[in-house]
């Protein structure tokens, strides 16, 4: 269960409105790596997590905090819109090249549909959507999509920090950059506890499968790409980041597989087929084995 | 430009048919961690990348063979769902619990839309989408986000593999896992690359912001979810993996900004508006300084 | 700024885990009328608001109990897919009817995705949206939204409702929809409470225009379905709920415009054309009265 | 069945094409709350109505009048893109700022793709889609939220009226904003009659389970944001418009819940964790009462 | 403007009640290539066709039928749902393999979302959207892309039809089949009429731009895939289609372009680069030609 | 398996940057009948094809090509992007009219997303998606939707041709201009061989159902739009295309079915009624005649 407090995380207050620059903030607010992404993304995380203690703690201390950075953004947005021109018309855009430059600049709707202010959408207009969050219930392969979430979020922001000099949008950016800064390391941290802690082991999730998988298809990379640069850096060769597999690069490689080919289809499907190759099989679905093929056969 | 080879990459062979299980598998072709998004995210990321030499030609070189591995899930896919029963009706799955299971376990879309082939989509249907993808120009930030598509991808095919019981799938699946390894250490050893080469020597990306960001707010990590599990962690002090900053643990946090509230609306928005906040101020857009201010001037 | 206690609102805690039912209450957790919605549409709402005091409060409270309900949902979700079947092949289902109906009836991507949790989806799987929410800024027209969202949310819990007989599931929809019968309540209190305070004086949104609308348009149903029966109802004669316009119906109506043509098209956009509509006229943007235009005739 | 006139319901003809105008006025074509949505909304409704009688024809009267509203949006927007520069490069754009308003104002698809004519998507370019309709069944709860979509629709239509001084655009809006305010009022009227008719008694949807739900937490508003003006309300006391409940204001509250925490998790689908809530529980799938438990046992 | 009847154009009345055929027959309804999807690709391009008389009367008579083609869909939707188990849990279905088949095979918002009735969605519950249409204003390039819709519909209904063995269901789709053949047809005799009528000359659109594509390009199919197969084909030599070209087959075809390289970043953007490219150039956006420049020039 | 040269199929280099057009260009790389859509579905489609030989060779051909040509266009928007303005501030694009016409023209995430570089999504920022792409299986059925996306693709290159005054991009698009004609020739031809290869021998998709389609209603076009022009078409009399059917037009139409009306709703669904349409059947689901059925009546 959640509580609001009144205030704002930070300060979030532009010195002058500025329309055209609320509609490229949207992406920070509802983009694939906005702050609804991260408040999302570590809210499923968190209640995803089947650990108690330090490490479900931590994520959802990091999902609250984003509710309000979301707030932030905005509230950010909404000011920026301020005495937006709600009724100026082509005419009056056409004849003031300034008035031309605020409507082609500004995201229509942020007036039509939002009277004003932000939507949940991204700088064109996207809906954020929520395939853009990921909690998988493993720790490890879910902090490298943080770290990677924060990474993008931080660069998004510094972006957008070079577009204004608005100095209260630029004074709370640099606090969102601080913010950016801290959880990628924390999160890297993390990934670097989740192994001291023995938990998951080895850098790579997950930490299964390494018996099984074919492990004479983990060390080289394929060139499959024109020029040997490739080759030239540290994953030609060497012992992997996992301390397990060496790397080596494959240099002329060719194909392991047999033809690219679809099986005989059904007629009933009405594709495209000669004959050719033969009739389709039906699958075998272990009637011959369960309680039903017994059943079907004492009925019959 | 690209070529093409007629034989797959590995192979990808059922020993049996089995459409149940071609449902779930569209997740490896077209979901959020399928191969259809590192195949266009390593595209897109080579296309964008302003480096020549080893980091290009290593992206373009993975690029290009997991446009492969499309091709191997979705001729898997295509093999799976031979001889899939197309013609079964309700009455027949309601009297046979063999088929009721086939009908309800199938994906009804491989069928009526694809004629028994696999569709560009996920296990639930929806349709693989660009937004899936990241390409920023910034290689380290780009590369935490390819690691963690690995790594969430490695997960699922891992999951997937407990899912059947077929050798062919297995074995395809084996290949598929020990590359997903191989990519993971690559770009985890790309990574460390960036650094030693003096391109990105921060773990955090982007390197740049670190003197104007707000310092003060990058070392504690906020207290807002009850419970201090979150500060017996590694991240609650010490130095942060960047060797810039220090971690601390901000128990009793208070917000730091003013109250939310979004600023005074035009009236012919239509917002419900009480006056109390006074009269909106407009944006003031600078046309007192450029060119334009001046030739009103000049002409009025 | 928001703080989070880690005990749920109200208890979600099932009798026995249910795979199936699993699937079905992802549409009250991310459907187009679930939590997520009225978590987001409310919040958005409060930020919006321009009114501080008692409807702005009003509309957090209730937004930051729904970020709980969205917690509650999630985390009953998890808790119905313990133990779900992960490792469970095409065959073992085909061979047992139970195995193959809780295969048939389970959401692929709780398990393949996230790994036993929930979706931040909808019971097709299809992802939660921002285009799902509204917050226009004018309370009385996002009030009725909510009493709409409401009614639809209450409507889908009362039929999930029926789908289970697990005592844990059915008290926490017990809560839920009682939740819901509140929230409707408060909703239309709070239209009601618009009005008296003087806020939004008509049940019409927005309070505007009247004047201006084609008053004499604002009476008559069109009968432009086949029958009469539409005239039968209270809304074919006497006066409208807003106590300004009186209802007709208006049985044999005819168009009022003239025939529905494009105009004449741009030869450089290749549409097809055979010259019989003319020439295309250009827009007349006003440079002729701008600033624009008189420097160019200054100009030239 | 449906017949089509070739005239329109009401002119739509601007004086003067205006395709900046053009690209905001997708909003009310294919935006949530367009023109699309209520013509689609009402035809579900109407087709998933069981009731035969006034009801029933009133929404599909409603419906069919829709689709001609689409029409008329729809032939407003190609009248409006007449003449819009479809040759203009950037260049030009650049050197003149009339041209440069036009182009950064426009919607670049309505040219590209439809060669001067409308899209189905709002004003942001995102298409309209099917999540944006409702038909429960129940219509109530379908009522509110047709009184929801008019109202947000009149709403923007207001605002765009605001951004034009066309008279032909006017004109039309005028007729639109009439429509809007009668079909408010009417669906506002439908509901009442739905409950002097004795259908749906209640104002609160669906007339079921008030006897089940928790009827303890049907009154309190929970004040879970800082702030105590949210009691100044009248739905703090009192009677709720249901006439069932009465109003109170929880002022302290207290999650009543467990602490949130999903299952243990299955280890192959390789959750993080450390065994610490024990192993999972298999759902109990009601095999030993069914005919299949007992022909297992007759079997084995 | 529209008009509607109470009766549908053809009866769509299933013998027996059948959920799970619902379900797919949502593909009909919801789907890409569904009804939706012709009548709103027809009504769009009814309505941005530039051309009075036989074309124009012709798309509309057709997208009128399709608006009723949609409605015998949803009604048959509603009708097989009849009676779906709206209260079945899990335990029933697993009890019982006849009960678990249909809940396996139902689609859950027929029943949570629409009470009984069809969704705006397609066979895996994704909704139907504005971008599967198309209306470009070029009567030629539409045509075929109506051929090609009513093709892959003509195909689905085909398919659906062998799942099916209720005799009310086959008696649709027999219509169904049947105006997807003369519709096919028709749009085939369409397009040779606009040659005939010499509106749109040749078979390839637009009928532009033939002198300036680069002819020499227009030739040669490149054989990029391995295998030479593709050269035995009627496109390997010969006159062309459109009477203009030749075909030939480029048999070992190099690239004619550059390398593929991105220009230096702006520094501000943070990707990673090491300056091997130089410093970006600037736009030239043709101020030195345009008023701008010169008024700069005098205002300086 | 693909391979990769490094060098463009043609050249792909602007004589200058020009990011306005870059925003526009976006179509031609993730629109819906983009580079990105016809790649996708020849793949798909080659994937699907059940005919090893000339077809699949040839579909596979081109399909690889497609991927270059996506490469080109994304290559294109990268350069086109060059030195565009990434800190301009909205004070400076006020200030200059010229400034203010590039921010207002750009796409927003070109800048903050991919850091100069292009998007996988259309020139309104919608993603590019899965949904775009069909590969029925049938191959008279694709092939004319891949003539339709080519005239379409052919179209949209044409309209942008005119938008631009840069010799590179002018280049570029001349070329793809001739590969598309060459495209719609090689698909055509193609459709001519799948019918004197008695592949699929008719015009119309699928072969097969024509003894079983309701004949009666393959001929007559409805007349459902006002005015009889449509009836004054080559296909409102004589042979259809496919040599099987006569043309028709059906002057005043009646419709042929019951009144639309769903079925009386399960109580439990909360569907409004009054019960005049009796009581809901059950679907009959065959239990009577399967082996459950019989195994119920052994057990009971």
């Amino acid at each position: 269960m959640f509580f609001h407090t009144k205030r704002l995380q930070f300060e979030a207050k532009p010195e002058k409105p500025d329309p055209v620059y609320a509609h490229k903030l949207q992406e920070l607010l509802g983009g694939a790596y906005g702050e609804m992404t991260v408040t999302m993304q570590y809210l499923m995380q968190g209640w995803n997590c089947r650990l108690p203690g330090k490490y479900k703690d931590l994520i959802m201390d990091v999902a609250t905090e984003e509710i309000g950075h979301v707030e932030m953004i905005a509230t950010m947005i909404a000011r920026l819109l301020e005495g937006a021109p709600a009724t100026a018309t082509t005419k009056m855009a056409m004849a003031d090249p300034v008035v031309g430059a605020v409507i082609g600049g500004m995201d229509p709707q942020q007036a039509i549909v939002s009277g004003g202010g932000p939507l949940l959408a991204d700088s064109n207009g996207y809906p954020w959507n929520g395939r853009y969050v990921i909690a998988s219930g493993n720790l490890l392969a879910d902090f490298y999509a943080n770290v990677a979430a924060e990474a993008q979020g931080r660069m998004q922001a510094a972006r957008l920090y070079n577009m204004t000099d608005d100095p209260g949008v630029k004074d709370m950016l640099k606090f969102n950059l601080a913010r950016d800064t801290l959880h990628q390391n924390m999160w890297l941290k993390a990934i670097e506890e989740l192994q001291s802690d023995g938990l998951e082991p080895l850098p790579v999730a997950p930490n299964a499968f390494f018996e099984e998988e074919h492990a004479e298809h983990a060390s080289a990379i394929w060139n499959l790409s024109e020029g040997d640069e490739g080759a030239q850096g540290g994953w030609a060769s060497g012992t992997q980041p996992d301390g397990r597999h060496e790397f080596s690069y494959y240099m002329e490689p060719r194909a392991l597989g047999d033809v690219a080919m679809p099986p005989p289809p059904d007629p009933k499907l009405y594709d495209t087929y000669d004959g050719s190759l033969g009739e389709p099989r039906g699958p075998v679905l272990g009637t011959e084995t369960g309680p039903m093929g017994k059943i079907k056969d004492v009925l019959s």
